[in-house]
């Protein structure tokens, strides 16, 4: 095949946050291009934020719905691929579901939908459509984290006794949702977040690196969330007791009150034999430490590294590689994955490798998990 | 006054590892001598032990009865003024009661006793003797989480929201108990460690850093305890929500089955203005954060510290000051405190400093909640 | 305007680092676009390495010669705007001349050119054609690069009087230019790299972001080179006494034989009242020093930096940013500043702010100065 | 034998730093006493400070030519068996030879005399009268510079290449020597601290350390000194070239005007196989690093350091041992060197690592040239 990958962007008009990085990362691999989008619900600021990105007027669209049918009335070959989704989570679940519905691929931020619900029917879309659908839980992107996954799965650290997964940040510490804070306002309104405001916005993130890591799942958990900032309508931080399915034990805390936190995602695993730390802020670093030997600092790019981890680099190592590319690790597997079913071809596991509605209705029934329980008095509640 | 305090010690013999720190931090400050010892429970070895140490044979006693008994009959000036406890925890209680009993000081290892009920006849005891009675919870003895107290105490982080301590070791990730290892084998044994093994152990460390710093109390409590190696008597793992009585919520978690986990007793404390962290590891450095400036790192020793930190320190900024010196700064604010009461005086703040029998009341009171709490699925169980 | 920024690249084909890194650093804004390249100097390798880039054949050519005529012939608007040069040091000076010669502007990877007298004749032309001209020099693309030299530029630290710079590699520990690796093999050849072998291939980066930051010029240099890997013909290892033209002195150490260092670039800058410390390994830490007050750690993306490391982000605080994007920086600044040009106006301070042929300059008069210096058995001499 | 081993001291009255420091060293073990002390040249400071320390008036003399004298008059057994000196530098050389003459040995700060001409006579003297000579470079005395050196000496890292050792400081940054403070005062005085300031306060370390972990000698150097505070007399920071006889090369850069940096002492040993990298600021961690393994850290008290390591910790794992500890260690091994005289026996290898009077002569060598390569604009010199 001799073309790159087509999308169209839904959400990302001018000042937003989350779309630049999706069309950054989209951007990296240079096999990826922007063809269109419907930037914002005003159609002027649709097409301004379209001239910014050199996109014709004419695939500058008003709204989803608008551009979904025009995309799908083009010739194959001209009209988008697949569509990002980059809106807040209310409006993740209807582009998807539209898309999927007019024959595109969908890649969408994560948490997936608004509730559970939406989300279990998006899984059955997935199926009875076939498309393919990613989420950027983009942490999984690191390549560190592949290793991470790679070594649980080889049983390098035995059976894993204990995870602890944490995500601290504290730009919510006071009511900022007031000052105009685009981003703020809506992570801290019900209608548009959904149940859960921290846990929603990045307990999924750390709910879906343990399970990533770990590749076990959550069985029962036991929540205390709490509102630290007065009047505001949503948890702004978490504490949870977890019980995976293998019978290991773990904590989840996660808070967006926690002064001087910048996204400080961490996990640690504990396996019978050897453990893993690993840290958001120092992505290219991962400890790995042993019964009775000296702590390892295994470090990207290195050749001691296992096929996974080493196919997430694009630069050798001690060449710091961060947020973004993890992020484009995303979508580089969401595309060549793609790519394989354009060019008639499985995907191979390294392409395949990439958050999917699985992970989504995983993350929509952790969410609801995490406020029943909360409801009923940190009750251990069951996952999904 | 022209003397060192005396004390005896009661355990501790050859080949025991809490007890030469005990002396080791007594010896420090050259203001306290080891005057005599009960050892060992075998006179032989605690006439060995004490001849290691250059006592004379008749001051080495072969049960601390014999001890507290021979020493109450010398004069003062030449018996000890206090004995130190080394003993596995259920030989924290008997020697202690004795002590007071014949008017002797006590320094005490922790846990303060074998369970709640003997720790509070303690308390009534200390109380009624009005005798001086020390524990050593050690970590409050580090400089920088004296600094840390004082903080939260001048108010300079706001009202504190959140706490998270974490006390991870590895060194019981295998059935060490079974292998001869001594420390291994009565910490695992419920008749003599108490009702918890690793709450017990290090749990309690974690409980009374966190009151320590943040001058709060946890209220209540939800906890999961696990034994992971099988066989195993006690928790040897320990998940727990905390509750405070001020509203502030946090999380507890301790394990000694953390493989690679050498002593990383690690706290974090969020206040609406700015939050602390401090690691055990590297115990000359805290982390000081703010809602929009730079995080700062403080240091041990340095100019811009508090009077506490100050006085806990004994060289210049950059000469590591470690364990030793931390479990020191114990021993010299209770020696210091009797040389207040022998002067007639009372002692500064400074000198009154170190921990007592209402934090080994509290220990207890936090072991039996958590305990009860797990037995009822991690149920909220009041503290004390 | 309404287009991208385009440009050919000469070097890059399949196989080679640099030029996959500059290619990413040119699409991550998605401000600039790949339109030709002379690949390899074999012809049709050329084109495969095109085509992976999807470029059409006849913009694919065999040499950079070919590709300049041809892209000169071609109307404004559909051929390049500048040309990207990714080979190796001895093929640095011919495309950058006659790029110039033929009016488009260059973006060349460092060092500049050879030798000294190529290079003189490179700014020469640079200053008689008018064209723009950047070298990429990629560490002072990382944002707290950039706040580190505001914050000398504005007296922030005082007068400076020491630098400490350093740039540690391992890879070339053993004679891997004997095992067909291709990086290895020519940066250890004479006629390919230029008179200094680890000097010129990062000691240049050293000597560049100490300048750059302190604002100083290294007036003189004494120069200690060894080779330790047997037969190797270039130096691998380089430790130099500097002397800047302020009066302040300094030391840079360079080596690829440090086995296990990867690309451990570090900087202290100290000033009479504050100084500075970056480590390129963790590229978005730098920390700040003070006489009497607690160190500060500075963060990428906060709010408390200046407008030049601003700039410099494309994510929210903690959101890693690594080599990829600072690298990306050079390509922004200077394509915005051919913008500016194109839109018939002066560049920001801030799109100016990239290296030019005046650090290309300093860049071979410093190796210079080192060979000669290391000749004269480390002999004070003069750069420049 | 079955008593302490005995000391008085040199110096060190109320007010003063390193003497506190040496008497906490040798109080940590309880194998030695101090019995006597000639604490101040003031008599009755000496009382005072002697008082202090629960002395008997008696043995608190008003010169240590009163108190060496006064001693050997005593019976073996009850007087002190060795001299510790506390003094500044230019009082190190005149006790230290009474003392050996007067049969008594001597442990003595460093550097080990005022000139190399004194460590050259002194020399001489330790050698006719065989007595044991010990000197603080407590450094060495750390746990994990014992590790490192075993690892070199091992031959773990392969041939040794490269050497950086560094100690920055940055107390002296400003002209502190005026407003009273007493440790700067003497320091900065050439009739007191000799013929280096900085070089020879904190150089010297450095130099030790070096060649104590690598094994092998300084056999030239060139060095740039420098006083940057305006009318200091002596250098306050230095960048020295070092080469080895081995052939490896070094750099050593100190300084005592580094701005907001401590006591950083660091060192990185570079070898053919490996390399290891060790920072005073956190001694309890060691990087040991591999051509093509992870790194690995090193952490004292594990099961898998050496000997030696072993043999100088007094903790489990992740119990911080600090500077103190590291200097107990040299007090403690030339401690139980005495004893194994006293024994009539060797002492073992362990007992024998400690600093000696070749150390001394070799640190003033190093001094002499640095000075000299200084003055001649940093000509290659050779060390003794």
């Amino acid at each position: 095949m001799s073309r790159k990958i087509r999308y169209g962007m839904v959400g990302g008009g001018r000042g937003a946050f989350i779309g630049a990085v999706h069309r950054i990362a989209a951007a990296i691999d240079q096999q990826i291009e922007l063809v269109c989008g419907a930037f914002s619900s005003d159609p002027q600021k649709s097409k301004d934020s379209g001239a910014d990105l050199f996109l014709p007027a004419d695939r500058c669209y008003g709204s989803y719905e608008e551009m979904i049918k025009a995309e799908a009335a083009l010739p194959e070959g001209e009209r988008m691929d697949f569509i990002a989704i980059v809106t807040p989570n209310h409006v993740h679940f209807p582009p998807a579901k539209m898309a999927l519905e007019h024959g595109f691929h969908v890649l969408s931020d994560k948490p997936a939908t608004f509730d559970l619900k939406e989300a279990q029917e998006l899984a059955k879309l997935v199926e009875k459509t076939g498309l393919i659908y990613g989420l950027t839980h983009n942490y999984t992107g690191y390549p560190l984290v592949k290793q991470a996954r790679e070594m649980v799965h080889n049983g390098t650290l035995g059976k894993i006794r204990k995870v602890v997964v944490e995500y601290p940040q504290g730009w919510l510490a006071t009511k900022v949702e007031e000052s105009g804070q685009k981003q703020a306002a809506w992570r801290t309104d019900p209608t548009k977040s959904g149940a859960a405001g921290c846990v929603g916005d990045i307990g999924t993130h750390a709910e879906n690196l343990a399970e990533y890591i770990s590749g076990l799942k959550i069985s029962e958990l036991a929540a205390d969330l709490s509102t630290f900032v007065e009047g505001r309508l949503l948890d702004d931080d978490a504490n949870i007791l977890l019980r995976f399915d293998n019978g290991a034990k773990g904590v989840l805390h996660c808070s967006q009150i926690s002064v001087g936190e910048e996204n400080n995602l961490n996990i640690r695993v504990y396996g019978e034999k050897g453990s893993l730390e690993w840290h958001q802020k120092e992505p290219n670093t991962m400890l790995v430490k042993w019964l009775d030997q000296p702590m390892q600092v295994y470090r990207t790019a290195n050749g001691y590294l296992g096929a996974a981890a080493a196919a997430g680099s694009r630069t050798p190592p001690a060449h710091p590689e961060g947020y973004l590319e993890g992020f484009a690790n995303i979508y580089k597997n969401f595309a060549n994955t793609i790519r394989a079913r354009m060019e008639g071809r499985e995907p191979t596991v390294i392409e395949n490798d990439f958050p999917k509605i699985e992970d989504g209705v995983r993350g929509m029934a952790f969410i609801e998990a995490v406020v029943a329980s909360s409801k009923a008095n940190a009750a251990w509640t069951k996952v999904g």
